[in-house]
């Protein structure tokens, strides 16, 4: 984000707040943030207060922040889960400078380094429970990920989290749980990286993913992880009897139902 | 492979032999293959046969062309699954004109017109029991998937179906499963189409695989693919329970194990 809003030139100064030294002292060397601060100086200094981090820490630090700006600061979050959050914040005399926001972009990567300023082009961006937001926040930061290339929608917060369950968090867990999988049968590894095809590496690219940003993700949208996971492991199941029974008629109707996701992805 | 052949030179003619005219006709007018012919015509025109079916009629067709070759002849097979396979022509009288190989190459897109001349490069191909080939016939084998850069790698037949289990059968069962979680569970397709991001589709690509083409794999490969596709679920499980019960910290660990795969996939 940092390195898109100056690239684009939407933003003058960067001010980095981390707790994580080294990764402040990476992003410096790497010129993703022009200088850093504690945060209250920095939040002092800012127009807009950008805050990216695990989302078990995001509502603290969103409270926080809440408590120190005036109503010409903007306040935004970048969080995957949404509910609990602005549920919290829901009653803040501040609440009308915070805009709730989910940029659908990540890798398998974290840190500093990871970071590319050809992120979230094409991609689109949810705002969730808009209309608690004051017009002239919700304009500027419309507009700021538009300006990064990216569509906007539009939900509340409860039906962002059912739909980040499907289309992004069962899919981090089937990864992880694909991951685990080989580990644990396949012992001969060299094989794996041999053998290792490109279906093998998609379908199980996001098992790199950081567990520390990951866990308080699931953790916060339980009910709705474990909705869909269940389905999941149903699923799986339907396979494996229609393997085991040698139904390949029953197989097959599995096979050209999934196809059906051809008509929803390009 | 007729793509990558004409292209590096390797085929002067390919002759396609099909069941189905309208891809037959789509590979004339792409230029994929030179002419057609029916089966028995075509293979005593040829000097290399290449069998690309779904395996469980290549079975047959191998046979079939074997009963009709010489010993100048080399028939390859291009096959997910080889037990079955090698067991069934072990014995025939010209086994040895025949390399069992399995390119690990492939997309989720099927028909002459997904095919691409940049197919394989940088991938392994694997070759089974290769002490049943004729030494000549191996290494013009061994030559052409050099050229077409790919590495070679040898294993017999049955450790060839274990290890495909785990590196690429599996991850398109995963892929199915989870296209069909999706399509069943959620409803609004609109909200899938604006907000998968990249992580959900690398993880559901596969979904849109050729059933016709991978239920005959998965039957083949039954016992190997039950026992992967028991262990992923139990894995899934160990997601679930940890969710469940919020034991983060048993979850923080399910994942530091999945990143494990780094270790295997750079």
């Amino acid at each position: 984000m940092a390195l898109c809003l100056k690239k684009t030139g939407m933003a003058e100064k960067v001010i980095g707040v981390g707790n994580n030294a080294e990764s402040i002292a990476k992003a410096l060397e790497l010129g993703i943030i022009d200088e850093t601060m504690p945060l209250e100086e920095a939040v002092k200094a800012a127009d807009i207060i950008y805050i990216a981090i695990p989302v078990d820490v995001t509502i603290d630090v969103v409270l926080q922040v809440l408590n120190l700006v005036n109503d010409k600061q903007i306040v935004i979050d970048a969080g995957s889960t949404k509910s609990a959050l602005c549920q919290v914040v829901k009653d803040h005399p501040m609440r009308k400078q915070f805009v709730a926001t989910h940029p659908m972009w990540g890798t398998e990567f974290s840190g500093p380094a990871a970071a590319t300023s050809l992120a979230f082009a094409g991609r689109a961006c949810v705002i969730c429970d808009k209309e608690l937001s004051a017009t002239d926040a919700l304009s500027i930061v419309e507009k700021l990920y538009k300006d990064l290339g990216m569509h906007v929608i539009y939900m509340n917060a409860e039906n962002h989290d059912i739909h980040a369950a499907y289309v992004s968090h069962i899919s981090h867990i089937t990864s992880f749980a694909l991951a685990n999988t080989v580990l644990e049968k396949e012992k001969e590894e060299d094989a794996i990286f041999e053998m290792a095809g490109g279906g093998f590496e998609s379908t199980v690219r996001l098992a790199k993913s950081n567990a520390a940003m990951w866990a308080p993700i699931f953790m916060q949208n339980k009910e709705n992880v474990l909705d869909v996971l269940n389905e999941h492991i149903s699923q799986l199941r339907k396979f494996k009897a229609s393997i085991e029974k040698e139904n390949i008629n029953y197989l097959v109707e599995l096979m050209e139902n999934a196809n059906k996701i051809r008509r929803i992805l390009k």
